[in-house]
């Protein structure tokens, strides 16, 4: 793109309208498309804005990108989208790094609570019209481990210990004093002290070296009265291992936003265990976070129009934003 | 009872095994008696230990409490310990005061956020195997109202401040710059400043006052998307002006632990509303909240036989523990 032309941008849209274009349109020339029509879109774009950020499509339409520059996801996991190519493209990778962090920490605190006051058993008996008086948990006090040192881990890990829990966390490289979980452990050691947590909280992404790390070897160290909570990625567990835990008692529940095939197969022995609150991957979805989505979009964008270095930008080696890099939270 | 003699303790048992009494038998004769015993228990009693508190029974027995000095209830709420011959007597009554501060604040922020995240719909939709994602809300510079300005109710207002919720308080008398709640509306304003927050949260005692302070001009006067969580007594809000508020969406939900009648009775419509919890009165039952109980018996006790000031000492013309009386907590 030459400082005469106006930039093309594509927007790979999905199921919800779109947002955060209004003041792009008047900088950009936008083309709107659905998957089925990305390749063609693709020629001469600069910069691809993935709205429908579960689309799978890039891959196959990648022949197709002549003159990208730059591709914003408006998601926090990258995982689906850093193919090899793009990885070692000199294409620059954003996400919607901050924009969830708040949220997301809600999300893990409120399934720390349903499942400290049993509430899911409560909703069953409700459905029964059975009065169901019995003893349950508090969080106060709890050991929580927070499988994710990035921006949402961290805002987790500080609104976890707001409400009295006792968080540490695990991240690639074992440190201490670390402002927002003390103790860090890396995650090789994960299986060495986990038993030692009553909630297990998974908000890591999805990368090569995630991938399967709640092995069953992990989830057979876990304490019986211990929880998993997870809101990163299903592909993080060893499923078939989780639902063998589950059923013989090795750990206490679970609640799952995210599974290794979404919508989660209605076949899944998940759906039925009243110890299991199964959550269709919302954990992000709340308030304004679709408006907020678009506004940063619409920032980013006015920031490489000026040449000024965007934020939340992906290290496609590692398959996430890194923390030093990320906007304050 | 004279100093030579040792006092005598009746126990009003319930459906638990009685804790707390292993150092106050080594003090102190024991009566353990079920309600149909009382009476025939009291005379010569000093001390009566309310383990079981959900009884009714000390009316029909008070012609026997001849020598009654203190009773201690095993409970927060004592509305229906407060009969006028109790009242109008010398006989001190003490509660479990500052026992229940963290477990029920812990109860009101789970029941904000499982409203918050729309949990009750999404086990719904599990039992259906429904994977039914959208968009909920934060809670976050949410307005919570607290009503109720004792030990439970600022336990509960420093943990949703400290989860980020934006918290004022309704007592008897209108006041500014408290340090728990800011701002503390009068109770007679309730229907006033109600429609300004998205969560009313009820803690207060159930006292002449409080009885059904939240009427029908309370509940109209709340947001449509406002909603309402009672962990305090039934009898403070107009049950059946509830029930008309949720069915004509008035009002967007309710957690509800106390009711009118407990247990809830089958036929109620509360039990069949999707955006309603129904919660058995079980608020307070977490941890070693039993343990607690008890052991704050034994102490209150060698106070009593020490001679030192008790704790937790009810105003039997309030109804309740003012707050400057209370346990620091």
């Amino acid at each position: 793109m030459s400082s005469s032309q106006r930039p093309v941008v594509t927007v790979l849209v999905g199921n919800r309208p779109v947002e955060g274009l209004d003041r792009v349109a008047a900088l950009a020339d936008i083309r709107e498309t659905d998957a089925a029509g990305l390749a063609s879109a693709l020629p001469g774009s600069d910069v691809l804005y993935l709205w429908d950020f579960f689309s799978g499509a890039l891959p196959g339409a990648w022949h197709a990108a002549d003159s990208l520059k730059w591709i914003h996801v408006a998601a926090a996991g990258v995982d689906k989208l850093l193919f090899p190519e793009l990885v070692a493209s000199d294409v620059e990778v954003t996400n919607a790094c901050g924009v969830f962090d708040r949220t997301m920490a809600e999300y893990v605190l409120a399934a720390l609570l349903f499942s400290a006051k049993d509430l899911g058993v409560t909703r069953d008996h409700q459905a029964q019209r059975l009065w169901g008086r019995r003893t349950v948990r508090n969080i106060g006090g709890a050991g929580v481990l927070v499988v994710g040192t990035g921006s949402i881990g961290r805002s987790t890990a500080r609104l976890l210990r707001a409400a009295g829990a006792e968080v540490e966390g695990v991240g690639r490289v074992a440190r201490a004093g670390d402002p927002d979980f003390g103790t860090v452990h890396a995650s090789g050691d994960l299986a060495a002290v986990v038993g030692r947590f009553d909630y297990i909280v998974l908000v890591a992404p999805l990368t090569p070296s995630t991938d399967g790390m709640v092995s069953a070897r992990v989830l057979e160290a876990m304490k019986p009265s211990s929880v998993l909570i997870n809101v990163g990625r299903g592909r993080l567990v060893d499923e078939p291992a989780l639902v063998r835990e589950l059923m013989r008692g090795g750990i206490a529940g679970a609640v799952l936003d995210t599974f290794s095939t979404e919508p989660l197969p209605a076949d899944s022995p998940l759906w039925g265990m009243p110890q299991v609150l199964i959550s269709p991957h919302m954990a992000s979805d709340a308030g304004s976070w679709l408006a907020d989505l678009a506004a940063q979009f619409e920032r980013n964008f006015l920031a490489w129009q000026a040449g000024q270095p965007l934020t939340g930008v992906v290290d496609k080696a590692l398959g996430y934003v890194p923390f030093a890099l990320g906007e304050p939270t």
